[in-house]
């Protein structure tokens, strides 16, 4: 059995998931901060694939089977050997990623989609999911902001997605209560760092021999 | 609805699958021809990655799951279209193949692996599977006869695979015995032609309109 602790973090770009994970990181001597394909050669092999321009024709199912496929390859070669050395692992996007883009916004289907992703994880879901929740607007805004540029048609084309996006996850929450927590995240940084730090705590306290 | 004719062959390396596959296809003037990548560059991408010599630590289920990407793009890309023509596809492995080498001899799970290749395959199940049936000790005769050299060490290894992929074939006669039609792949390659011509034509016989 794995002593560490899986710890997961989800929500859309511009919702300040890594700058808050870096915070966090810093709290814990031993954790491992992480995103797929990580470095991983073979996972960094099939994300090239998934990305590479020329491949205009890719299906949606193959993409989705690709993502599942370099999960896959990135939890058994990173996450589950720091898992075992009782690591905190801290990864940003997972399962929940796949099910709310893919399965949800590009209407796969999330019970189809989370089928091939249990087979790419068997039973190594994270004990803890981190919820990033933001405007989808407002979101857009932060990275303009960052980019310096004003929001164009296309960025509106973005947001109608976005906001499927933000359903699906919404979803996820009211399917796997017990493992999705929902953080604010149109608050001040400081507010969304100690209220992730305070989950992160409180999951690695549950764990804890408590004599 | 696609209006052509989906058939698969299956059975191990030696069992004579290719030189009776371009017999038969001599026979239909629309007759495609295929095995996965198949030329379609996604999946030779993809069949790049699995067969990369480089990868030593490509976990199985990463690879299964490569596969069934793989599949999903050249049915898309290759089989579908030819049978929206209406054409004859024949095509040398399919799901079975995975199920057989990779759910039973690879000890995945026959069930696992149905479940990843449905979602690549939706409901584009072949009308026919031709099963070339042969003792894994003869077919690696043939092989070895074509190549001139002497049976070694991990060629027997290879044999006991070999077993255990044909136990996997077998029970997939027994689940799906309306589809999976066994050939005695020991025959003379004119008998085992005559066969698979037979099985064929009965095949398209039966979509034929009676009148």
């Amino acid at each position: 059995m794995s002593s560490g602790t899986f710890i997961t973090f989800e929500g859309p770009d511009g919702a300040g998931k890594t700058t808050i994970i870096n915070m966090v990181a810093k709290q814990f001597s031993s954790a491992l901060i992480t995103r797929e394909p990580g470095g991983i050669e073979i996972a960094e092999q099939i994300r090239r694939v998934i990305l590479d321009k020329g491949n205009t024709a890719m299906d949606p199912r193959t993409e989705a089977l690709l993502y599942a496929a370099a999960r896959r390859q990135h939890l058994i070669e990173k996450v589950k050997p720091a898992l075992e050395e009782g690591k905190v692992v801290l990864c940003d996007r997972f399962v929940d990623s796949s099910l709310a883009y893919q399965g949800y916004a590009r209407g796969l289907g999330m019970d189809e989609v989370l089928k091939i992703n249990q087979f790419a994880i068997e039973d190594l879901m994270p004990e803890l999911t981190i919820y990033f929740d933001i405007d989808p607007e407002l979101g857009l805004k932060r990275i303009k902001k960052n980019d310096g540029r004003e929001i164009n048609r296309l960025d509106l084309e973005d947001l109608e997605f976005h906001q499927k996006v933000r359903e699906g996850y919404h979803l996820l929450m009211e399917r796997f209560p017990n493992r999705i927590v929902r953080i604010d995240a149109s608050g001040t940084v400081n507010e969304v760092f100690q209220r992730t730090l305070q989950l992160v705590e409180g999951q690695l306290a549950e764990k804890r021999p408590s004599n």
